[in-house]
């Protein structure tokens, strides 16, 4: 993103606490004269003012990224770095008059829909602290934006998938890439392997989110970001060892409808509204899929070679 | 409620901070020996927990009762009297195993709504501080919910009526009789007077929410709770000035569509849910608002006259 707005003609600071974010991907950015970094915290509040002063618009994509929920977890993990972490970005931008706001949501505030594939208008049922933390965001950007008229966009991704998100388990796609190197004839797949998610490549969910912002006019625009199909896990699991040259790897299943407590074991997201407003992913989950495969096996940079492409004017 | 539970009972704890309930309210309960009372705040983890412990069920009604948001004001009250709260309510039932939870929700969570009367399956999209952080409780609900097996029944009220309620300026009600006794001529209205929303008895809310729980089975319950219809407020100052008695008040007008700042100004709720479960409320809007203003007037206690028969099976 910083990468995107700079090539716009931005001046971009970054804040970011490194938790899961890494030096490295913006290590070409830092000598950028219109560039600047700030480590730091979205609960310091102090910070997170000192960086919305004077700027005109905030994008806001910083939260806990596991989605997960695992016995011995703090419960209030998601709600400190999503719903209080997003108070603190809203106040400051109060605090300093910055009037517009990108907001990275998720498909997982949906929960599991009986409407599929899910349009914006279905009412959220999370069944993660992730998803409902997350939503716990949208009902304070929505409020900030009505009483302090902000122009808010309010993105709910599908799974992003891509050459930067590499770290042990965070992804399907890593933690199968990471225990087929450790065991290349076995490999385990949480559940029963019929879950089915929407996928997205991050270099083309930058290019919708810029492309929304630019082009979604309303007080709060609140947008799915993906394309309407989804991929099973165990298709992902052949893609993956046929990338890497493996056959015949023997699955076995923890079994049970989802991958842990809080999964969504299936979901497509309804993008005609990204459709009608003139984006359309340029590729489907698979294809998704199958780049990210390519570029963490090649530990290729995702976002430079996968993207810049993908709006399109109808 | 706790005297409702005590009649069917129960052994009561109420935890309250007494920050906006009175401790009258509850004086004829003290002495009853299933009842305890602890005051203390919900921000108060070890309270909490302690008044969680070996109970069997929580009733979780404590909030920022005020919907206002007035410049000036901390912008994070009801984040923390709502959410936070709500997150250390549910953190302390999974501590200590306790598997069901009512929640007073608030229809101010649907914000300003194309459907009229708003069923609960509609997205959310609150204007208020208020009605977003309440979503932010449900959220954190329908999470915990899922992960840790617990019964949950949220409850989305109508502008609940009656003679507790009488801080000034806490309802319109109270508000308009605390004027006319100031002024008995003139009477300022908030907004343009069109503002029309569903009203509803305290004493029928408890027969509903105690309904509800005794009915509803699904592991979360999401019920309205009120009658589909709507009451302007000019027709409340008429009822209020002709109850006190005056004629020939005028009325003037401070404009604009909501009364203020994150005010929705005209709602209705389908309560067809909970008249499918067997329960209707007894007093449509506008014989509510005119008994909670007799009862106001007359300085009754609202609760103990009024309710007790609501509950109808079809």
């Amino acid at each position: 993103m910083a990468q995107a707005l700079l090539r716009r003609g931005c001046e971009v600071t970054v804040l970011d606490n490194l938790s899961s974010g890494k030096i490295e991907h913006i290590q070409e950015l830092l000598s950028h004269p219109h560039f600047h970094f700030v480590e730091g915290d979205l609960l310091d509040q102090d910070i997170v003012s000192r960086c919305a002063e004077g700027k005109e618009m905030v994008c806001h994509m910083a939260a806990n990224p596991d989605v997960k929920f695992t016995a011995g977890d703090a419960t209030d993990k998601d709600l400190r770095q999503n719903t209080l972490a997003t108070y603190n970005v809203l106040e400051a931008m109060r605090l300093h008059g910055v009037r517009r706001l990108a907001f990275a949501s998720t498909s997982a505030i949906y929960g599991v829909s009986e409407v599929q594939p899910i349009p914006e208008n279905v009412a959220p049922r999370p069944i993660s602290l992730y998803g409902a933390t997350k939503l716990g965001c949208e009902a304070l950007i929505s409020a900030f934006s009505n009483l302090f008229e902000m122009q808010c966009w309010i993105f709910r991704f599908a799974n992003v998938v891509g050459a930067k998100v590499r770290k042990k388990g965070r992804t399907v796609i890593s933690d199968f890439i990471h225990r087929l190197r450790e065991d290349p004839r076995r490999l385990t797949i949480l559940g029963n392997g019929r879950q089915a998610k929407s996928y997205l490549l991050a270099s083309e969910c930058i290019d919708a989110m810029l492309y929304v912002v630019e082009h979604a006019r309303e007080p709060l625009n609140i947008y799915n970001l993906g394309c309407n199909d989804s991929l099973p896990v165990t298709r992902i699991a052949d893609m993956v060892a046929k990338a890497m040259g493996l056959s015949r790897v023997e699955y076995s299943y923890t079994g049970g409808e989802g991958g842990w407590p809080g999964d969504v074991p299936r979901f497509r997201l309804d993008v005609t509204a990204l459709n009608r407003l003139g984006w359309k992913a340029r590729h489907n989950s698979e294809q998704a899929v199958a780049i990210a495969i390519g570029e963490m096996l090649q530990g290729a940079e995702a976002g430079q070679t996968a993207g810049g492409g993908a709006i399109c004017r109808p």
